[in-house]
């Protein structure tokens, strides 16, 4: 990544008064467990054993193979505004029984001796390989937990799903409409960032837009339509055409109705009327409050066909019920007939946007179909994931003062991988890449060219051989102790365009809906060896009786 | 609702610096079709026609009969502090190409002439009944929409799945697990301050704790245990006992250890013996770390044993992995036996709590094959509301200057059901509400001992005669314009309680899990016939050919 110029100008230039973007988010945004535990260490005085935790998953969402790693901006800013408040302390005292020196010890608690390694923000990446990488003193890194899960697991969460949206429709445009039965007014805030960042286009959510710099979209409801009884309550009958003269309107759309022969909701034109007095270079109006082939869209041709007689550029209909297959193609075949009858071809250029409860399936269906949807407004299965509303990352403990730690379990799937480990992404001679290495820290890196034994971390007899013929370190430092490392933040559209390009460099089997291709996620012949003897020597033998 | 006492100190105290608890709950945080609808008002000059837009949903959430009502406190507090900053306005100025004028009225707009009618926080609440109905200013009732949703969808969604986990548990314990997975920081403030009012006993979210003073629970993670070797690495070996004399503690538990023939993890017991060291009255460990029978529970019996032995009361055992049926029966049958065996019958009154990715139907299945858990840790699934990730609440339009509006569908479960209303619950003779009533605004009460015609909204045939017991009005106004009005904000503890004694009158029959009756939300004849009317008016009748 290339980074100048691409540094969104609220980072780099405030370094030193980082704050996370939601004000919950602080070091008291933890379990309690954590603070008990950081008790005992203090209590034993191995507050300062060296730790090292991975923050991973161990599953793909949305029955897919790939996910999308966001949130690290927000945990980086995080980091760099972590402390208990006077008041924190206060309160904690009140739940935990614990002596004056360690709250003293808590009050003065800071992560400079953490060093954190992620995955860049927006990368394409895959089960158990570490987001991030955490090390440094026991109980802090402890403490840090919950709070770095939370600002991943649905950061990434929502931008898989968005990065899946994307892939359903192709280069149509996506319009992220959640805001309002979002799981609360951070989850609408955070899923407008973040599909954003997997491949939407814009948002309908104004904060987000300010806050992020997102382009945003809007335009009319039901409501408004609604609120109309016919022309006589419009305040002026006229329009300023492009050419800046004050001409009547009203009689030019009623004339053009009566023209066409249409009989419409007078309401519904009214609506439109006004729509288009407010936003001429802007027209784009929801046709289905009365009847949407009867009303809506003959309403939408009369007020467009006027408005580029005076100039201006109709942009388009909204669909937001009925089936859309149907009358997307309905709808555009009685634009285009318009078109030829009246000579008027730009109005072939009209968008048909279509929302009501879109999701992955619908998407797919509609594709299948057949329709004549340019835009899709996608809203309540996007924001909440409706198919799989969480992600599973994990944090675990892999290393302490240097011994490597390892999770067993008799469900192999909950396994871990024991280290601080680095990870490398291993590509073939056709540019894909093919599988993602992980080897002890303290091995030499793998190069391109050579023959690399990739071992399943579990599975003795699944293992290939790669030439790679690029290698791509996959975890930088990003937290050094004291601030974040350049670059650790882009702008949201670098981001999104970093995003786009990982994921046009994924083998389309491992990105289809139906039966993907799980990517291989390897360890080095060391890491094989280590955690196969460690995984025997924790392992009790059972004694059957 | 009695207010005496009730009302959280930090309200009304101070009313007039109102702010939301989300710094992200601000006029911003909504969709731009708020305000280019609002800008077409105020061009046309109607912005100040009056409106009545309902707030409510078409069905309840889960396949359930039944909704918990949550998020009102938040949306007055948001009332409270409704405005546009000049931040604000120079960036919508940027986003809507408007006169100066329309900034200028933007930047003064508040909500002074804005009233709002709701349901109590904590109610239970059935389809179609306005959850809020809010009266006013057409434009500023318009801006509000978004805002509003937002803030009682996923509030109502996660107490309503709250109170169905309480019912599927009776009245073992409920501990909310969930910000790890939540949607975001706020989803997860929000999922613990909300799953408390739906009848949770307490979070481990230590920041939801403070801000809602809600009971904090947390013990140890399997890091804590993965961090220990052997005893060797403990502080000291001792403990003070309850009578303030410090005693070998590490002797009596590995003497206890040796007697009792066990042969446990080592680093396990240690991890065990620390915790028991500095929470010897708050002893409960999580004992899946390496083995839960043969070595967490063994483990867990020889150090509270001991703590028994020390004058403390050991609390409990967690699980989190594999048969928790079988192995909480299993893990219960030990502890009976150690207690028989060595005489201490305080042992069989420790708790045993399991968590591991617990929903309804695992909680029901558990019900049926039987177990021996008194605590349930429930996160992802109850935060996330796995079984549907989003309430459908809808903002709709009913009356504009004294005339009704309809929005008239092909599909007759989006009919909306015009004009200002009240709603009234009627009771029967054994206390059961039987029916929820919506009547015109301007119609009379219904009486108690009156025969009471009950219309289904739509449905000609389904119509059922009250003599109402009991009748209690619905919808009390909250916001004056000014400010909240008394008694609207109640402390958590009291909205919990109020939900709970809510959920009591309900009649099990609509409660249940399995096809559960669904409750009568009916009209009076008065208003049958208004929505017919206006019905037949707004639908064409189709020509066909």
């Amino acid at each position: 990544m290339d980074r100048d110029n691409q540094v969104s100008s609220s980072n780099y230039d405030s370094m030193h008064k980082l704050k996370p973007t939601n004000h919950f988010v602080n070091a008291l945004l933890t379990d309690l467990y954590q603070l008990t535990m950081a008790y005992c260490y203090w209590k034993q005085g191995r507050h300062e054993d060296q730790a090292v935790f991975d923050l991973f998953f161990r599953k793909c969402p949305f029955d897919g193979e790939f996910a999308i790693f966001a949130g690290l901006e927000e945990c980086l800013r995080f980091l760099a505004s972590f402390h208990f408040t006077d008041s924190d302390i206060q309160f904690l005292a009140t739940v935990i029984h614990a002596e004056k020196e360690f709250f003293d010890w808590l009050r003065n608690l800071d992560v400079s001796k953490v060093s954190v390694y992620a995955l860049s923000e927006g990368s394409v990446t895959f089960p158990l390989v570490p987001l991030l990488r955490v090390q440094g003193p026991l109980a802090v890194c402890q403490l840090l937990e919950t709070t770095l899960l939370n600002l991943i697991n649905y950061a990434s969460l929502v931008a898989t799903n968005a990065a899946r949206f994307r892939l359903a429709v192709g280069d149509k445009s996506l319009l992220e409409f959640g805001l309002r039965r979002a799981q609360g007014p951070d989850g609408g805030v955070s899923a407008s960032r973040y599909t954003y960042l997997g491949g939407f286009d814009a948002t309908s959510n104004v904060l987000a837009s300010k806050l992020f710099s997102i382009p945003c979209s809007g335009t009319i409801a039901h409501s408004f339509v609604q609120t109309f009884h016919d022309c006589s309550q419009l305040a002026t009958t006229k329009l300023v055409d492009s050419n800046k003269n004050e001409r009547e309107f009203v009689q030019c759309v009623m004339e053009t109705r009566e023209r066409l022969g249409y009989n419409t909701n007078q309401g519904e034109l009214a609506a439109f009327i006004s729509y288009a007095q407010c936003f001429p270079d802007r027209f784009l109006v929801l046709v289905d409050t009365y009847d949407t082939l009867s009303s809506g869209v003959p309403n939408f041709i009369c007020v467009a066909l006027c408005l580029l007689d005076f100039g201006y550029k109709p942009l388009g209909i909204r669909l937001d019920s009925g089936d859309l297959s149907y009358l997307s193609k309905a709808a555009r075949k009685e634009i285009s007939r318009i078109a030829q009858l009246t000579g008027k071809v730009e109005l072939n250029q009209v968008k048909i946007a279509a929302s009501n409860d879109l999701n992955e399936t619908t998407l797919l269906s509609l594709h299948q179909q057949g329709h004549e949807i340019d835009i899709f407004g996608i809203g309540t299965h996007l924001v909440t994931c409706q198919q799989q509303p969480a992600l599973g990352c994990v944090y675990k403990l892999v290393e302490i003062n240097g011994q490597p730690r390892i999770k067993v379990s008799e469900d192999i799937s909950k396994l871990t991988i024991p280290c601080a480990k680095k990870a490398y992404r291993l590509y073939g001679k056709e540019g894909y890449p093919l599988v993602d290495l992980l080897t002890l820290e303290t091995e030499e890196a793998p190069k391109v060219g050579d023959k690399i034994l990739c071992r399943h971390p579990y599975v003795e007899r699944k293992r290939c051989i790669i030439v790679p013929t690029r290698i791509e370190p996959l975890l930088k430092l990003v937290w050094n102790g004291k601030m974040p490392v350049e670059p650790s933040f882009f702008s949201l559209s670098h981001l999104r365009e970093f995003c786009k390009q990982e994921m046009s460099c994924l083998r389309e089997d491992h990105r289809r809906f139906l039966n993907p291709t799980p990517y291989k996620v390897s360890v080095s012949q060391t890491l094989f060896d280590f955690i196969h003897r460690l995984w025997l020597e924790e392992t009790p033998i059972p004694e059957l009786a």
